[in-house]
């Protein structure tokens, strides 16, 4: 698929399916490039090839948005709790901006600069601060010339609305997404209202990232749309879930579930429910549809193919993948080759192979939000005698 | 790591550990470069940067051992029931002998060369036939000097014997791996006696791989061990299982699993699950221990890390990885901090967040076996008649 | 414990505990006196010994209610779809009082004499017609003198109305119980609204029964409560759920459940769930807490054993019951006994015992409500061929 | 059912199924005339009509014999760890005789008077002691004439045999039912060895009791045919297991697992189960078919309709039963009318309603057998630093 060199306004304004990236911090942790904890995307700068070859695999898949591996990138996130870095922000960001634009150009995708809430936030820092943070990101997607910006992973509209502002004055398009569910942000402000305030703020496309099952963030982005559309105003819609069943979170998402993050495996969406998904949210009205954390690869594939007789075409990647499971009629047992069918997948209830296992969690989640000491941030490594607190607390709860 | 130019029997008669690789089959159709189903191995010539990265990411794991990329790629596999392709077999498995050296070169691994079970055996083709086939496989490792070789995935040991006879006379070590599980063979040849027939025909290192989980694995290793011991023979031992939890197989494997294969989500082990792998495999005497189908990069770095102790180093990819989950030192809120400890990941019974889900299948398995009119290979695609004869079929079990 | 003398009234407005029975229609089928299907409770005049046995049961459990056995007991329900009986609903209720009186007179417990939601009201019968049904079934209950009345399993408020207007004519005390959840009655009045409705119909006592598990049930009287208050009223609350877990019900509760009536089973509560219901119905104000289908007299027990403290004293049946698990301090396996403490049941997650099954259903409903076609009764037997369009119409959903 | 006046032998050598009775412990504890702990059966002379009730049921459910109510009423069991009764172990015993004698006359029952493995023979008393006790309990069965004999519930075939060797003097036919699963006794004696010293002690019945889900007891049953068939002898076989699903028990069965006793309610057997599980039975060649704990009558009531073909009749019971679920043609929602059908019921996968629990469990069991100080027997109740010891214990298995 060639370039088209239409931007992302243009494609939506159209009617267009735009289908977006998976979750590099996930993906490249299980790779070997990124650590869990404090998730920063150095890789980036110290591995390009591995980021580089997982940016193709998305674009091979159908992705039409390569999104500037620069998640969490602010400087006083990547010195939180003793991580300790060669490299600066704006180091990483500037090979993660070439990266992604060297990958969208060999098809026919656009490059996304993102920010995201910031540590700075939720230690009550001000409003001024707050955006300081953000114009200090925008500086390398402004000299990198992304083709539009993200702002992405807020818990909290308020601040959400303050990145939209600052993004605002760059001039380019603007999409925001929070990661809340039906219940709303961490305030509680529901996400119908949540929305709107985004869209007055200037963001162009509004929508909900991470944090749940595409069950959940579909419905959510739909609370979204009625919302604005009640309000009497207009935007474009964009919704990129979890690829983990998440059913039992409550309202701060799955890193309350007692697996997150070494322990999701079971959870594991299936590229079934990655039909549904892309069904289910392109029936709702959203047109900017992709993935977030634990979305390979195969996964973004599933999504173009379901919309595949929306879009006109298959991805490349599809051409090794028969489609609801096509490629089974090689097989060489009888019984696998009569699997070669779609209503065999739809209808599977896949076992877990873990009989020891319960199938939900009740989630963790001490009841501390904005503003508590235990989630003020510090440069020094957790000691000791906090962990040992934290244990002693964990226990009792 | 840099290497140490010690081959596989120095290695493990000095007593080493040696970490095998992973799966790449199932990794690379999740990345979009393998067709499941024919799962011909074609992308080390189609698309040789995806197949490095692969190889990359398990050295970087800890891995000692490169297989090439060249599973199931004898020629009479890969014109079977209509796969076609724009590379012969010796082309990809040249590409993939090129690319297995270039990464080992790169650390302390070596290149093994590997065949597999053939259609041609299960179409009741003689010895002499199956032998040829085998010695066409040959043929590059020799011109490409791999460093060992391997006869994997064979469920009958008598044909895993005629492979070991041919690979012997290259002069390479030779290890010969089954992928049977306690029950024995597809004949009912139990573990012990086909470890013996393996051994007697030349197989310097023998065990098992795919089929079974890491448990049943093991469990089948060690009766291989007891066999061999009790018939005053000497061997070393390998094991290389599926990331699937696999508790309600029969004795024909995964394969059979209603799940299998793009349904097996809920089953991939986490990366606590592979310590306790390479802990029991370690203790069983085995020391080459790898994966198989599902192992992604940081299972095999579980692996290493679990066995560091012995080995005495952490494998590169340790850099962005906490031991036991320490890592979570540095997240922003205290409740997932406080899971920066052994003893809560050992414990974690990780839910499946899909309660509509059992938690065990009844495997599929007709009941058909070696020489059965519905086993026999075709070089034409199945048709749609042939199809719907199976589904009628598969209503029936 | 001995008679009171007490009535139903006297006991709640002094802010008494008063225990219910449990269910009658799901513990005699088991027994071997009802048919489920129909549902009828001939048994009290067929085997009054059984019937007798029953209420003794409850009684020594700890109920303070001996509802007469004469549920449904309407004649134009005894005639429906084929059901024949040798009694009359007239004779079955004289038994059914009569067998209540005798047991409730052992102890300190008052008869109850109850009606139910009509299958006149389904087809669309006038509210004239409807009353007269209930009215005749008063007549035994004057001539029996029950102590005080209830009218239960009602999905639709306005028949529940009804009821309680013909039930006030007798100058008795009158309770109303809902078979509703949270989302409230059958036309969508919620929980709140009905409530209302019910005390202004007269009605001293409201709540729920059946159809719900403990939690949802506590939490829907909860919701009448507050609707009560709200409206500036009075009244006192029951509650009687059911004894199986029912998370996965929509609004018309476990009968639409695929495992309804024959594989419920692994749903059934612990006496330990008994007690977190007795405590939670108690810590929401409930005063009348009893049970429906599925208590067995060891769960009337739990209740009345979680709340002794309040009450004063255990019941008789504790005898055979040490709290909270005492009782295994004589066993003779010391991990058995080791199980003797409130903190192991209480945290207990038991096993199913079933890997092939998973842990919630997708409940049926074709959508039908009052008045639908496929909801006429009829007096004669299902046909063979109304029931092969059921089957047809089955597969379809 | 009239009587039939055939002995047990007589009906056997016929060829006639012989259905047993259920669970009277598990039965009479949830009704509230048991304790559970010591499991004492006090209650025959205590509440002699809810004895007689039960047993009521069971005839009316099928049963053919009516096992005397004295399970463990040996006196030294019954002064076991504090446990204090206001009756004899020998008035306990007549009270029970009668009441089985008074209800098998009410239909074709036999009276049966059974024995069970005493305490002291694990406290290692001598073969002398052990019989002492049980000559002790056989004064009764003899003085009420009871019409066969039952050695049930040994875990050591050894004991076993001693009982036998005991009943056999009394001249009445005797059967021997271990509790005991395909892994044999506790000291390892397989099945088929176990049936075949039985037999050769005397026993003209033998089979398994207790313990084990009725796929494990059939399976049990089948290795003791095969023994005994294999040494050339000839027996009758029975079976009575448990109505709870314990897939994952070792071989000290369900007292392990961490349900027991309070717990097991989601592994109760649907009556769907049983009909498996008695065409299971009878195709084994078993013909005395029957439960122990967890049976209810409608379980027994299942057996008995699946062989009303084989039997020619079907029981009291199920004149308010249609056989596989027939009377729901009768429900008022036609959704429930569409499950009037053997398939669905039979291919029902009933869900738990508990998505926090898992679908089995890790068994306990510390390892300690027959002569350890643990197991020990004491009158005195079990003392609070006695108990302090246990759990300390319990937490580091």
């Amino acid at each position: 698929m060639a370039s088209t060199n239409k931007g992302i306004l243009e494609r939506l304004d159209a009617g267009e399916v735009v289908i977006g990236d998976g979750g590099f911090v996930f993906a490249l942790e299980k790779r070997g490039y990124v650590k869990a904890g404090p998730w920063t995307p150095e890789a980036a700068a110290e591995h390009p090839e591995a980021v580089r070859q997982l940016h193709r695999e998305f674009l091979r898949a159908g992705s039409n948005v390569m999104q500037t591996f620069t998640f969490y990138a602010s400087d006083d996130k990547l010195e939180n709790r003793g991580n300790k870095l060669t490299f600066t922000g704006a180091q990483i960001n500037e090979a993660a901006c070439d990266l992604a634009r060297e990958v969208a150009n060999e098809g026919d995708a656009l490059v996304a600069g993102g920010v995201s809430q910031t540590p700075s936030y939720l230690s009550c820092k001000s409003e001024k601060e707050v955006k300081a943070t953000f114009k200090k990101q925008l500086d390398v997607f402004i000299k990198k010339n992304v083709d539009f910006l993200i702002a992405e992973y807020f818990e909290h509209v308020e601040e959400a609305v303050w990145a939209v502002e600052v993004l605002k004055e760059t001039g380019k398009p603007v999409a925001a997404s929070l990661c809340v569910g039906p219940e709303g942000d961490m305030h509680g402000v529901p996400p119908g209202e949540c929305a709107v305030r985004l869209v007055k703020a200037g963001a162009q496309i509004v929508g909900v990232n991470c944090h749940f099952d595409p069950l959940t963030c579909v419905k959510t982005v739909k609370m979204m749309k009625e919302g604005v559309e009640k309000a009497g105003l207009k935007a474009h819609y964009m919704v990129q879930p979890l690829a983990y069943h998440t059913p039992d979170c409550n309202c701060q998402g799955f890193i309350d579930l007692p697996e997150f993050p070494f322990g999701l495996e079971p959870r594991i969406l299936t590229r079934w429910d990655m039909h549904k998904y892309a069904r289910d949210a392109y029936n709702a009205g959203i047109r900017f549809i992709g993935g977030c954390c634990g979305f390979e690869p195969y996964h973004i594939r599933a999504v173009a193919e379901e919309l595949a007789p929306e879009r006109g075409f298959l991805p490349a990647a599809s051409e090794k993948h028969g489609t609801w499971g096509a490629g089974l009629e090689m097989h060489t047992k009888p019984w696998v080759r009569a699997r070669a069918r779609r209503d065999y997948w739809e209808n599977l209830k896949p076992a877990s192979g873990r009989p020891l296992c319960p199938s939900m969690s009740s989630p963790d989640g001490w009841g501390v939000t904005k503003g508590h000491a235990d989630l003020l941030q510090q440069k020094e490594a957790t000691t000791k005698d906090q962990l040992k607190q934290l244990f002693d607390r964990s226990k009792t709860h």
